[in-house]
């Protein structure tokens, strides 16, 4: 029988979520999954890559809650709107992602950043998939406006002072509103 | 004679430029601008305020070396553009960031990330004031543009692979000329 990879992701986010980054490894993920060594590493060669992978999931994850929440709105303006609101808000309250910023910042934070292509790619392609969804026709590119989106917003997750309160949905309604939203055209 | 803060903060940047983050202590900075220990500790609580402020400053000269560059420029729009291209570029090329990037990407990220606000409002700061001195007068905030700016600039250099060719100056011109000027109004 083929291995689900999707067992193996998500013995890795549990590890991930219950040890933190530095004490998670590929021996604990196949453990936990009820798997061979060798066959975690026939899928994920490395604990990065392993680690990246669960992260990419996480963040498809995360972003299909958010659709989900806005999944009401009709217009692509008020689903960007909310959904950055709704998306900052949740980067404060996501169980996995609070745990490694208090326990791993510094082992988190490369995997949002020196190796982030591939969560800001995924995230931005799944902002795309829904903005087609509801049947967008912006002129600009809209890979390139989720690119700034997803890159503004995992910056306000790892440095949130600043002049826009990330902390106060209002603050960050009247900041997509004003600074977002005239980009979807 | 008081002390001053320039003398530390040279021999900060040299330390960090000849040896990377990890291996510049309080110490060794104390020995090349020929203070001693105590002084620098009485101006520089830590290490990491040390660095930050070494970081802070040799962003502001970063800065303003891309207002020298873009001054000939008429109009705030093209000077956003210009500075905007010639500020990648220079990310591209700064012997202390270059330096640090390669030799230690893991210590410098949190400078620019974690613990990033003052880098950040330094840049912003910088920006917004440019902006004055050419008359600019948009309806929007300029502290929140700039600082959109920064975040945008920072997120590049540390993850540039993406939608956004940023080691190609025609198409961060592009970037800036589509998805930034628009808010400057």
């Amino acid at each position: 029988m083929p291995v689900d990879d999707d067992l193996i992701l998500d013995a890795a986010v549990d590890e991930l979520r219950d040890y933190g980054l530095k004490r998670t490894s590929v021996d604990n993920v196949a453990r936990r999954a009820g798997l061979s060594r060798a066959t975690v590493y026939r899928r994920f060669e490395s604990k990065n890559v392993l680690v990246q992978a669960a992260l990419v999931r996480e963040s498809a994850r995360f972003f299909g809650e958010i659709v989900a929440a806005i999944g009401p709105l009709p217009t692509a303006e008020e689903r960007l709107v909310e959904g950055f609101v709704v998306g900052l808000r949740k980067v404060r309250t996501d169980a996995l992602l609070t745990r490694l910023l208090v326990s791993d910042p510094e082992e988190l934070v490369p995997y949002l950043t020196l190796r982030g292509a591939g969560v800001i790619a995924a995230a931005s392609e799944f902002l795309v998939s829904q903005y087609a969804e509801v049947g967008g026709t912006m002129t600009r590119d809209p890979h390139v406006l989720a690119e700034m989106l997803v890159r503004l917003a995992i910056s306000f997750t790892l440095t949130p002072d600043g002049s826009i309160a990330v902390a106060d949905d209002d603050a960050v309604r009247d900041f997509a509103r004003g600074y977002l939203v005239p980009l979807m055209s």
